[in-house]
C-alpha cells in the first residue's frame, strides 16, 4: 500500500527532520474573515520551496484544509508548518518521503498605531551568511533570524535591520524592507538570503517596487523606510538607530504615504 | 511557582521553537555496554552551544538521565535534541525559556569494512556558508547537510567532502575531515561553519592532530585523506570522486593506520 502523501499532525515525533535538522518550511498567512489574504503567493512560495528542497508539494486539497472550515474570526493568523517527515540515515533521505502538514490559526489585530505613527528600527550586528542555495524560501533554519532577534529587548524597537556578511540590505528579523529614492521604492534583491515575503512578491508583480542592492552604508541616505510583512502591513521607519543604540537618522511621519497605501489595499488593510 | 528548568518529552508541538526555528542543538553519542564514550567532550560541546544560542544548559542530572539506566547492549547510538522549548513572539524569546529535551537510544554496529578497506569519498557542489556565530557548534539549522547528502544515491559513496563559499574544505557531510601531510595530521579550522567533532576536540587535545587550512584544490595532494567522527570511528579514504563522478585520486590502504589506532582507542575500538 502507498503511504498517504501528506500526514497532517499537531506534534511532531522525534524523528521527524523538521525538528532534527529544520527540514522543511513553513508559512504564515494573514485569514481575512476565514479567507486566506495572497494566498496564491504563500502558494507559489511553498511550491518553490518544495522544489529548492527537493520534497513533494502536498496536494492543494491538503493545503487548503488548513483554513478550510472552523470558526472564523475578523483578522486570524494562519500558520503551516511542512517537514520533510520521518526517516532516513542521518541526512540521507529516507526512500519514501511522507511531508508533515502542521498548523494553527490565532486571532490577530495589526499595529493601527505603527502603521500611522511609524516604528523604530535598529542595525544588526549580526551578519546573514551568504547562501544563494536558500535565499528567498521560508524553510525552517532561522537561527539567524533568532539570534538577531536577541540583539534588543527594547519595546520601543519596532524591528531589526539586517545585512549580510558583504554589507548589503537584506531584510528585516520578520519582514522586508522597502526604500524610496528618486521617487522610486526599491527592495533588497534576496539573491544570497533573506526571505522573499509574499507582499513584497505581489508588489513587485504590481510594478510598484523594483528589487535593487542597498549597501548598509548607504541605508541612512534613502528618502523613505519602510518595513512589512503580508500580516503586519507596513510600518514607515521614522527612527533608524545603529546596533550600539545611538541615532543615525530620522525620517518624517508621512500623513499620505502612497505605498502603504497600495500595500494596505493588496491585504485588504485599506 | 517556577517552571521546571528542563521539559523531557518523546514529541515536541507546534509552537516547539526547535521545530520552528531549529532553535536548538543536538548530540549523537557512541554508548559502550550502557556508558557514554567522549561523554565529557559532547557535554563541552552542548554548553557552548548553549552559550552561544544565549539558551540555558539543562543540568547535569537531566542530561545523564538520557542514558544512565534501561537494559544496555554492547553498542548503541544515544541522540539528544535540547530545544529552547515552546514560546515567545515569532523570533523573540518568551520571557521564560523551559529547554525541551528529548533522546532515543538504537543499537549500533560500525563498519569493520571501512575501517580496514576505507571508503570512497566525493566532493559535493554545494558550498557551506559562513556564518562564525554558529560554527563548530551542532545546532538544528543543518538544510545545508540535507542538500549536500542528495547530491548523490551511489551506496559505494560513503561520503561527501563539503568546502565553504571561498573554497576551503570544512568537513564531510556527517563527519570531520583529517589529513596526513609532511607526517602531521591536521583538520580543517571550523571558525567559520562546520560541526566539531568530539573526536576531533579529544585528538586536538591529545596533540594528534592540529587543525588547519586546506583549499579544496589542495585536498588531492595530501599523503592520506580520513573522514571521521565519534560514532563511526576513522574510515580512510582510497578514492576521492569530483561531484561529477570523476576519479581525481587514489590513496594506497595502509595495513597499520597510526592515526586511526590511536582515534580507535579513544573510542574503545582498538
Amino acid at each position: 500500500m502507498m503511504p498517504p502523501p501528506v500526514c497532517t499532525a499537531s506534534h511532531v515525533p522525534f524523528d521527524d527532520r523538521g525538528l532534527a535538522y529544520g527540514d522543511g518550511l513553513f508559512e504564515t498567512v494573514l485569514l481575512r474573515a476565514g479567507e486566506p489574504v495572497l494566498w496564491q503567493y504563500h502558494m507559489d512560495r511553498l511550491a518553490l520551496g518544495c522544489e529548492r528542497l527537493g520534497m513533494p508539494l502536498p496536494s492543494q486539497a491538503f493545503l487548503d484544509a488548513t483554513w478550510q472550515g472552523g470558526v472564523s474570526t475578523a483578522l486570524e493568523v494562519l500558520k503551516l508548518i511542512l517537514t520533510r517527515g520521518s526517516g532516513g540515515r542521518g541526512y540521507a533521505l529516507p526512500e519514501q518521503v511522507t511531508p508533515r502538514l502542521l498548523s494553527r490559526r490565532a486571532p490577530f489585530q495589526p499595529s493601527v498605531e505603527r502603521w500611522r505613527q511609524g516604528v523604530t528600527v535598529r542595525l544588526c550586528e549580526l551578519r546573514l551568511s551568504r547562501q544563494p542555495r536558500l535565499a528567498g524560501i521560508k524553510h525552517l533554519n532561522r537561527l539567524e533570524n533568532v539570534l538577531a532577534r536577541q540583539e534588543w529587548s527594547d519595546t520601543t524597537i519596532a524591528e531589526g535591520v539586517l545585512a549580510d556578511s558583504e554589507g548589503v540590505v537584506v531584510e528585516a528579523t520578520s519582514m522586508n524592507v522597502f526604500w524610496r529614492q528618486a521617487g522610486k521604492v526599491f527592495t533588497p534583491l534576496l539573491e544570497q538570503c533573506g526571505v522573499a515575503g509574499t507582499l513584497r512578491a505581489a508588489l513587485i508583480e504590481q510594478g510598484a517596487v523594483t528589487p535593487a542592492s542597498l549597501p548598509l552604508a548607504h541605508l541612512a541616505d534613502v528618502e523613505q523606510l519602510w518595513v512589512a510583512n503580508s500580516v503586519q502591513g507596513v510600518w514607515p521607519v521614522t527612527t533608524l538607530l545603529s546596533s550600539d543604540g545611538s541615532l543615525l537618522k530620522r525620517w518624517p511621519t508621512c500623513s499620505a504615504d502612497s505605498f502603504q497605501h497600495l500595500a494596505h489595499q493588496l491585504l485588504g488593510f485599506a
